[in-house]
């Protein structure tokens, strides 16, 4: 299957939040209310990117980590389609956010293993978001073979891989030849001379590699 | 030390919480905007506590997970002294964080080690909370040895522990004899029958124990 594309909105206002849906919205499969967003202006974000787009998949990137059954309900009615617990919050809250939402991405930072990545499955979850953090980039980390191999083991784990941190139109074709299920940018989209010209150049990257 | 008292305000609407901040928040050290609540209202809640209480210690428990700088600077921002990362966050998540806010304490959850608490320690990082998950308690776990062990083991590294999680007036005594740093209660304080008096309760057992 083609991956998905998703913009994260880790805007810090809910205009600027609002400017950056209104370009790229229509262009993404999914539109992520980002964890700064979510922070600084709610779930106010989430009822706003729902009431500008009504059919699309919206995510909203909580990185739960506990409360897992009240932060979902929340999300779930503000709007949100799927939302994010952290890979460090325990099977009963990704339980109980499960209950929630249609679907739960586990956001994985820091020393998650494959053990734990086999509770998840047991637990019933099938997404998984492998990320490059972004204080991790800024401190000179990049993707290298060894995130390419442990992508590539939870996706022969059966796990819907999402991949993201510091991704570029460029670094889509380092991912050729797997089953990536969406790719999810920021900046590179929203900080781009032209964001809905350059979201379409993704996606046409997306199409001549998986289509 | 006598260990602080903190109420966790993990409301679900920024009036209700300002009801429960407005009868606790003379009696408490610290006034936590609460995860579900800084997810559900945004900063906006720090800014309304702020101006509730301009001279308590304020905390944001974003539980952050990456953007430490800029998660950090609109805690601030909205005048939160305090904030909280998860303990999966990245070393440099950590530190970014720590440059911006007056003090940062790590969210212990899932499978942290004595080798990250090294790490952590020399980073920089003071403050640790030992955590007993919402939803592990619906699942029945509660405090115990292992639990008071692991809490010992921090302070014995230095760190300056605090403790929450189920925590009720008759659990303070557990912690007889160590020196706890502060005692986070939500739902045992602002669902008290009368929720000053409970609080004001807390205080005194806690002055009787370590006074």
């Amino acid at each position: 299957m083609k991956p998905l594309l998703q913009v994260a909105l880790d805007n810090n206002t809910l205009s600027d939040a609002i400017k950056s849906a209104n370009i790229l919205g229509e262009v993404v499969d999914v539109i992520e209310a980002g964890t700064i967003l979510c922070l600084q202006e709610g779930m106010e974000a989430v009822r706003c990117l729902r009431a500008l787009f009504p059919n699309k998949i919206i995510l909203a990137d909580t990185k739960c980590a506990d409360a897992g059954g009240t932060v979902a309900k929340n999300c779930k009615n503000a709007g949100a389609n799927w939302m994010t617990v952290i890979c460090s919050a325990t099977i009963p809250t990704m339980k109980a956010a499960l209950k929630e939402v249609d679907d739960l991405q586990v956001e994985l930072y820091g020393d998650w293993t494959y053990e734990h990545a086999k509770q998840w499955k047991e637990a019933g979850l099938s997404q998984v978001v492998y990320h490059q953090s972004r204080d991790a980039l800024l401190a000179g980390e990049t993707w290298g073979k060894k995130d390419l191999d442990k992508v590539q083991g939870l996706i022969d784990m059966g796990f819907k891989v999402s991949v993201t941190g510091g991704l570029e139109l460029e670094t889509l074709k380092l991912f050729k030849g797997m089953d990536i299920y969406c790719f999810i940018a920021g900046r590179s989209l929203r900080d781009a001379e032209n964001p809905r010209e350059e979201a379409n150049k993704w996606q046409e990257e997306i199409k001549r590699i998986w289509g």
